[in-house]
């Protein structure tokens, strides 16, 4: 989109750091990103003090921790009290013990205050992610001195474009203003005669960040406040941060719906151990699940060893089964995680469920038993005299599986979420192993039904 | 986190109005959705103009376009023109033919010329989304006339945040500014001299919307303005439309890789042959892939009436292709989503995914062996005198199957970019379908070699 300057890398890093000055911020976070750390560290110290908060300011820069510990002393003490309260948290939370003590004990006791408080939050946590750096202004003011005041604080602050109102005395949060209102106002009236009527949008400290999300986007805010009980505001939550913040739900999301342990970085930046750790403890949990399916299949032994065939659907059946339960998680981890079903709901959805399973088993019956037929028929294949039977037990099981697949996938996410896990931890494999088991044993019922007397 | 006004639904729709007069909009919005569309139309005639224009502007009411047919001529007419651009092309979107024709000819012809302008654009490009009351201003103004100017058209831009100085002669995108830069500025500085002097960040009207939120995140910017080829603005896609379409992209992929096709409507709202159509389809699609395992069981026939025992496996083995394949395409779906890898990185991916599935079906194999010989010495199931042989296959089946299904899962979402697909469709049934078929074929390959002469 933008022209960039080409820069190879054989630049030292004086005229690295002078190429990039006109560059935006977030690109420079990439170039970076892309250099090693030595060089990147290199580069961060040319550039000027108010630059190089800029860039480590930036939640993309992947190294910003390792990047504050390699400057020297006085200059990573300059940054860190240049940096925005929030960031600086995030960069302590990833500093080592050894460094975090020694730069603690450096900054000025209100920054150090300030960020012990913001540390004490735990991660994911509205108060993780808020920054202590809003403008908030006693609500007896007027526009233009509100207007005054935003003018001199504007350099320091996360975002000017909320304002706080809060009680002259006992500093409690009366009323929420944008700066839009203020401008389109006349200087000497109240301030809070043109705050709007409502209660303004709070969040406690503790709330999920996806709690914050969910009101950010459902009010349109471009911040929202942290408040504590008494209603004093202990920081702000801003858009952009909560964006950065979605995303990366996001992605946790989709990697624990495809069975592993969320990543929490990019895919190339991860080393070959903690890849193998992060997928291999769900592959192997998943495993020792499906092992389930060989004893089923052993419990069955002497029905295999008189009906082969039966043996030919089972990867049909199971699957099946599987498919319909991934369908049915997918769809009801995104309704909890939207809150367009409550837990209380379950009910609702089962009895929706258990039709749809009922009819979508019912099209991939008569499937199977097409298949059946016409391989028959056509002479493709023999499934022995009783190749009616066959075909009957292969449709009944193909809508009892997919029926139960998409009552245990719809069911799965409610069940975590009501013992305290993550609803999103439910993931395709996993229902599909749940499934698998449940599965071999419908079949080998339902042929034992069809099937006793003749094959079995 | 708000008080809400406990209101029942035998009020009349006027009081209702009244009681929600001082709700935030957000809310209101929630109580209506939750009516049936008469009521909620009622209640909408009930209220004021601009109130019920704010509630129809906001993304999160359901029936938009019915409310708005549902309400009479005159109201319907004023309460459209009242609305922001893209929101009122987004009610058009959704309305009956019929409808949109009438309402069309009776709107003013601004509003329409603008209309028939944002409706041409295809769904989801940043055209679809943008709004055109953006606040653009000649870029030799000064910082006072700029801040008169904004005072003056406050009420009908979108945002203000944003400030667009457009060359005086040509009209064209010269740099963007932040109120807050024009606020903490001098009255009598001219605009263009506060500017950032980077190049201002913009999109094309056909970009996807995806794009536009990445280059939102990137850049932390409030509104990211679409620019035609000549460099004038045609509109701007603000972050509050931004978030609405990460959120929806996001259930989209959750539910694509759930193996279905995309809802775009709350799971309550679904009505039951729509919710069936959605996930039949694919459901269908798989389970025809599926029938290739009973074509590939039915080839090895012989070799299955041999050895029963192989049997035993089967669905252990497949369901670990299966899991390991998912790992791998939720990783490389969202890494390709976020561009952190490129489509030319296809083979840096493949060169980290082999020896990671090496060592991850390794880890599965040896489980798979351990298993078959504590069963065999406690003397549980008894697996015939080729016991060794068996965990052999087992074992080497695994490494040959997990390592498959990390390669395919994670080139497929490369093979559907390469040929212009949504890299997301790579669904995680999808994968274990393609690699179920496979795997059969690996394993009983394998077994082969290790038991031919013996079992086989």
């Amino acid at each position: 989109m933008n022209e960039t300057i080409d820069i190879s890398s054989p630049l030292d890093p004086t005229e690295f750091a002078a190429a990039l000055a006109q560059e935006h911020v977030a690109d420079i976070v990439e170039r970076l990103n892309a250099e090693p750390l030595e060089r990147a560290s290199a580069v961060l110290s040319a550039m000027p003090l108010e630059r190089a908060a800029e860039v480590l300011d930036e939640p993309g820069l992947e190294a910003a921790a390792d990047l504050v510990e390699a400057q020297p002393s006085d200059r990573a003490i300059a940054l860190l009290k240049a940096l925005s309260a929030d960031q600086r948290a995030d960069i302590f939370r990833h500093l080592d013990a050894p460094a975090r003590e020694r730069l603690l004990t450096q900054l000025d006791s209100e920054t150090r205050t300030s960020l012990v408080q913001l540390l004490a939050y735990p991660e994911n946590t509205a108060g993780s992610i808020m920054t202590t750096e809003f403008v908030g202004v006693p609500s007896s003011w007027t526009v233009g001195e509100t207007l005054n005041h935003i003018r001199k604080v504007e350099s320091t602050r996360e975002t000017i474009y909320a304002i706080y109102l809060l009680d002259p005395k006992t500093k409690v949060l009366v009323k929420t203003v944008s700066l839009r209102r203020l401008i389109a106002s006349e200087p000497q009236v109240s301030i809070l005669s043109i705050a709007p009527p409502r209660r303004p949008v709070t969040v406690s400290p503790l709330a999920d960040r996806e709690e914050v999300a969910r009101l950010i986007s459902k009010y349109d805010l471009l911040a929202a406040p942290v408040v504590d009980k008494g209603g004093h505001v202990l920081g702000i939550v801003t858009v952009d941060d909560i964006i950065d913040a979605i995303v990366e739900e996001n992605t946790e999301d989709v990697q624990k719906f495809g069975g592993m342990e969320a990543l929490d970085a990019p895919y190339m930046d991860i080393g070959f151990v903690d890849m193998i750790r992060k997928r291999g403890g769900w592959l192997c949990a998943l495993f020792l699940g499906e092992m389930l399916t060989a004893s089923a299949m052993q419990h069955f032994e002497t029905e295999l060893d008189k009906a082969v065939v039966l043996t030919l659907f089972i990867p049909l059946i199971m699957s099946s089964g599987g498919n319909s339960g991934s369908q049915a998680t997918s769809l009801l981890i995104r309704a909890i995680a939207l809150q367009e079903v409550q837990l209380r709901d379950w009910w609702r959805i089962a009895l929706r469920e258990l039709p749809t399973g009922v009819i979508l088993g019912a099209i991939l019956g008569i499937g199977g038993v097409v298949r059946i037929a016409v391989w028959q028929s056509f002479g493709i294949f023999d499934y022995g005299k009783h190749w009616i039977l066959i075909a009957c037990t292969v449709g009944a099981a193909l809508v009892g599986i997919v029926t139960f697949g998409s009552l245990v996938g719809s069911m799965l996410p409610f069940i975590l979420k009501r013992i305290g896990f993550d609803p999103a931890s439910a993931s395709a494999p996993f229902v599909a192993t749940l499934v698998d088991v449940s599965g071999l044993v419908i079949y080998f019922s339902i042929a034992l039904i069809f099937l006793k007397g003749t094959l079995l």
